[in-house]
């Protein structure tokens, strides 16, 4: 189909209306939460009516959905092209991005409450990270690090340095020294790290 | 003053009270967090009108303030009698008390979001739990961990990992063994553990 006819053009202005609201709902959701944030209050940072950001995404949670879907993305990397020492790069580049980084945490504390939309998503998500930092793991170092452990019982720790840091990072981040501390966990592990 | 007279019961039936809103409180909050958490819920649990239950907390941001305090109580332990081997017990305690866990981990959560009325409460609070760990680890090995960090690097990981699993045992109780995961990671310190 010719680029520029009559429907991809409503396509591309329509899908980047689409990621305009995305973008205004992760800010919402940074300064509010999920369950604190409103369609309205998106929809105004849009300069839209309620009922036009229905248009494009039908409910809250069909807007939660995109909002997780983009996450994703950030994160997509090749399975078999993960490595350790890309997780310091990772986190140095989150140290640059605290609003986002406030968005998915909030998102994570609300999701243990009950019933919550995103609660599957963060369940699945962690089982896959550990799943593919254990392989990770594996592929460097075999079946035991060089403390001993095994990429099973490391990949848990792992994941949650990561994101109790960013906690402690978001409530104070004069005092936290988020990418050096992932660092020393790092050299704990047995990694050499710059 | 002699107990049993007017005085005293009228204060202790009022203590008692509060104590019983506290609870269905972090109840309500473990349920829907503190933003989706509405007085009229904790009123209605304790078989209160929401007039009577403003007789005992006048808003709602009071009533976030007794839940915190009741918090800090569980955790009191003199400064001088902290050592990390009971951080493996509290780990244990916390995975048989789910509810309560749940409740601290959605404030978490919340707390980073703009003008949240724990931010406060959790910035001082890791500050300071960062700080008693900085000290009971220099008490029992010095200046240098075994493996190399000093006390100061050393505490926010070791807070990190227990608030980290916590989202991840929360989310998946059946994948993640808390307590076993942290006697992983006091391993990696050094610590001699059963």
């Amino acid at each position: 189909m010719p680029y520029g006819d009559g429907m991809s053009a409503r396509t591309t202005r329509s899908e980047e209306r689409r990621a305009e609201i995305v973008r205004a709902a992760l800010e919402v959701i940074a300064e509010r939460g999920y369950r604190g944030a409103s369609l309205a209050a998106v929809a105004e940072r849009v300069g839209l009516t309620q009922q036009g950001l229905l248009h494009h995404f039908p409910t809250k949670d069909a807007l939660l959905v995109a909002v997780l879907e983009e996450r994703d993305q950030w994160d997509a990397m090749p399975h078999s092209r993960w490595r350790i020492d890309l997780l310091c790069s990772l986190v140095e580049y989150n140290a640059m991005r605290p609003g986002i980084i406030q968005t998915f945490s909030a998102l994570l504390g609300e999701s243990v409450t009950e019933g919550h939309p995103a609660r599957a998503y963060f369940t699945d998500r962690y089982r896959q990270v550990r799943a593919t930092i254990t392989a990770a793991l594996r592929t460097e170092y075999g079946d035991r690090l060089p403390n001993g452990l095994t990429p099973e019982r490391t990949a848990p720790l792992l994941v949650a340095v990561m994101d109790g840091l960013q906690y402690q990072w978001l409530l104070d981040p004069e005092s936290v020294d988020m990418p050096g501390a992932f660092r020393d966990f790092l050299r704990l592990l047995g990694e050499e790290v710059d």
